[in-house]
């Protein structure tokens, strides 16, 4: 196990901390750009709340409204023009990951000359990797992607059909503001996707990951239990700030580095979905509860034993020796049950999504990451006709 | 749960990185105070290979050796006064916690009027709580403390027979370099004391935190669980690299916050163990062995539902309901005998410790840390006569 972990992000968590915008956004700036979706911030009184905040602390507020839950690429170069033009010295990120992810692209467009495209494209080191970028100030209004306390951005390019990420130091937020009342309007299959959504972070780094590091297994373990168990109660009644309270902090910690660091693994599952949701315009997680059940039966085969782990400890399943398929079968079984149990598709046509493009997804993901090989990085590696046996199984 | 969480400091993990000692220092100084504790490191060949990697990064080094067990305000008076003399701008600790908890204390005091012993006293808020300290770069050679990747800092006051902590922002460590290779010579007792160390820093958070903190019941259950697979492995055979390393991240992770995150409870084992080492050079973690099991007990009958949770999660118990008293006992019997198993006391009469001075121990404790109503904090707050019935319980 070898690894470097620095997360400079300042975390503040709890109910009611919303009313602590200002104050917290206020040294690192005076002109926010605040940055929201398609609108729901507004209808229900969040934008004028956050705003008002700013506002009391002497900030003055730009906007960047309409962030797709697919974030586009013309929607970075929007954003970073309102910023450039008013002189925005920090962004308020006020939504959920597209808007996170998308604030994290305009922050560093604003400093960089050209299509900001050059900096996102596959998330491997190149020239354009961004060293600078306006300070971030992250309120997540949904529990899903983490992006409030990493590094990582995924942006679509609705030009050349593809979506991919970037990751640099700079991008990490300065601030990340866990209010759980935010998530309270959140609608069921949204919270639900959100579950599905950390839960995926949390099995990609577990089951493709190094040898040897039990303590981040046993931390993935302990954030998918309290997803199995908070997840179903929160998307049963959106009022319970309790349940509400405990996704919001799991799903912070699914892709904020404590569980995964070191781990070291490929992240095959979202490959895959990125591809699809490139020509589709599904929500992603949607995309990843129908991909990850067939992923996990795929590699179960190769990696019996890290499954029936898997199953035993996290669905408390019972298992004839370290290699028993048939328990690791079981275990995706058990998992792919909750994802439905919570109203996910666990199939493609649920979403009306047939098998005319498959050979595409399959090439264009090799094509965005590969190892050198043609192969899809992972436990095993993916050949394009491993990732359409995949797909094919979930169609 | 309401909670701030902010952890600047950098870990680098991996055997071999002592090598990348000087690189990872030269950002922070050029004139390095090199903190040691009782000479093993000159004798293991650590300290010449460490000052090497300082001078070849171009860094001038200065030594405070000598740092005792339970490290002394005068010799944070004596490190002070030589990095002070020597203009040094960066400190190194290279030792176990007493060594990192020495060097904090230090890199507060150079900035310190008067005595240091101001700025430590009780760790509550007070006028002269550190906000500027000189860069500090710890490198562990013992997996324990955890004080590596933390802000905190026990000092023992040799005049008045105190042991209390310090805590600031400023003395987190810039760079937390674990190399678990650094603790393949530890000897089986000091193996030992520091496993009991790292769980004991769980349990505390785990037993005595606030409700509804399922995510960091799940972090600290992993940490114990790790401990106790990977413990017995490291002491039966020292030069297990895969068992130390694990030991080592264990330490780290069970008191950098990501474990206690919110828990916001009160350290009441540690706070009795203190006292009691204030009077008697014990190690520390020796201590904590004896204390900590009475202490459960005790808690138990207060609160069994957490003690079934731990008997049940920890060691697999079966429990009739969630106040089985007779289920939580028996998981701290199992605890205790995980203690007795890796060679821990779990009496004071082992380590020729009496009654005589039990009432002492017990005025003391309250006096250093109470709730305003003479009460140890924690769950139950404990009276004076709670801690001598525990520590009767312990003799």
């Amino acid at each position: 196990m070898q690894f470097e972990y620095d997360n400079p992000t300042r975390v503040i968590f709890g109910a009611g901390t919303l009313a602590r915008l200002g104050e917290l956004t206020r040294p690192h700036g005076q002109r926010a750009l605040v940055v929201t979706g398609g609108g729901s911030v507004k209808r229900s009184g969040l934008f004028e709340r956050a705003t008002k905040s700013l506002g009391d602390a002497g900030i003055t507020v730009f906007e960047c409204a309409g962030i797709e839950p697919n974030p586009r690429l013309s929607s970075v170069k929007r954003g970073a023009a309102i910023a450039r033009d008013n002189g925005c010295d920090v962004i308020v990120a006020l939504g959920g990951g597209s808007t996170m992810d998308a604030s994290k692209a305009i922050a560093a467009a604003v400093f960089h000359d050209g299509d900001p495209w050059d900096m996102i494209y596959h998330g491997q080191p190149h020239p354009h990797v961004p060293t600078r970028a306006l300070p971030l100030i992250a309120v997540p209004t949904l529990a899903a992607t983490g992006s409030e306390m990493n590094s990582g951005a995924v942006i679509s390019n609705e030009e050349t059909t593809e979506k991919s990420f970037m990751r640099a130091d700079c991008l990490y937020p300065r601030v990340a503001l866990l209010d759980p009342e935010l998530t309270l309007g959140v609608p069921r299959d949204q919270t639900a996707y959100g579950v599905c959504d950390l839960i995926t972070h949390v099995t990609e780094s577990y089951f493709n990951g190094v040898d040897d590091t039990p303590l981040q297994d046993r931390f993935a373990e302990g954030v998918i239990l309290t997803a199995l168990e908070y997840g179903p109660r929160a998307i049963a009644n959106g009022a319970d700030l309790e349940a509400r309270a405990q996704i919001q902090w799991a799903a912070t910690l699914a892709l904020n580095g404590w569980v995964n660091v070191g781990t070291n693994g490929g992240y095959p599952v979202h490959m895959i979905e990125h591809t699809v949701s490139a020509y589709h315009d599904i929500t992603h997680a949607a995309g990843l509860a129908i991909i990850n059940p067939a992923w996990m039966r795929f590699a179960a085969r190769h990696r019996p034993a890290r499954f029936v782990q898997f199953a035993q400890r996290v669905f408390g399943l019972p298992a004839q020796g370290p290699d028993d398929l048939a328990a690791a079968l079981a275990g995706i079984d058990r998992f792919e049950a909750f994802l439905k149990s919570i109203g996910c598709p666990t199939r493609f046509s649920e979403l009306g999504i047939g098998d005319a493009l498959i050979e595409t997804y399959a090439r264009d993901t090799v094509r965005i990451i590969n190892d050198g090989k043609g192969n899809l990085p992972g436990r095993p590696p993916m050949s394009e006709a491993d990732i359409v046996a995949v797909l094919t199984a979930a169609l």
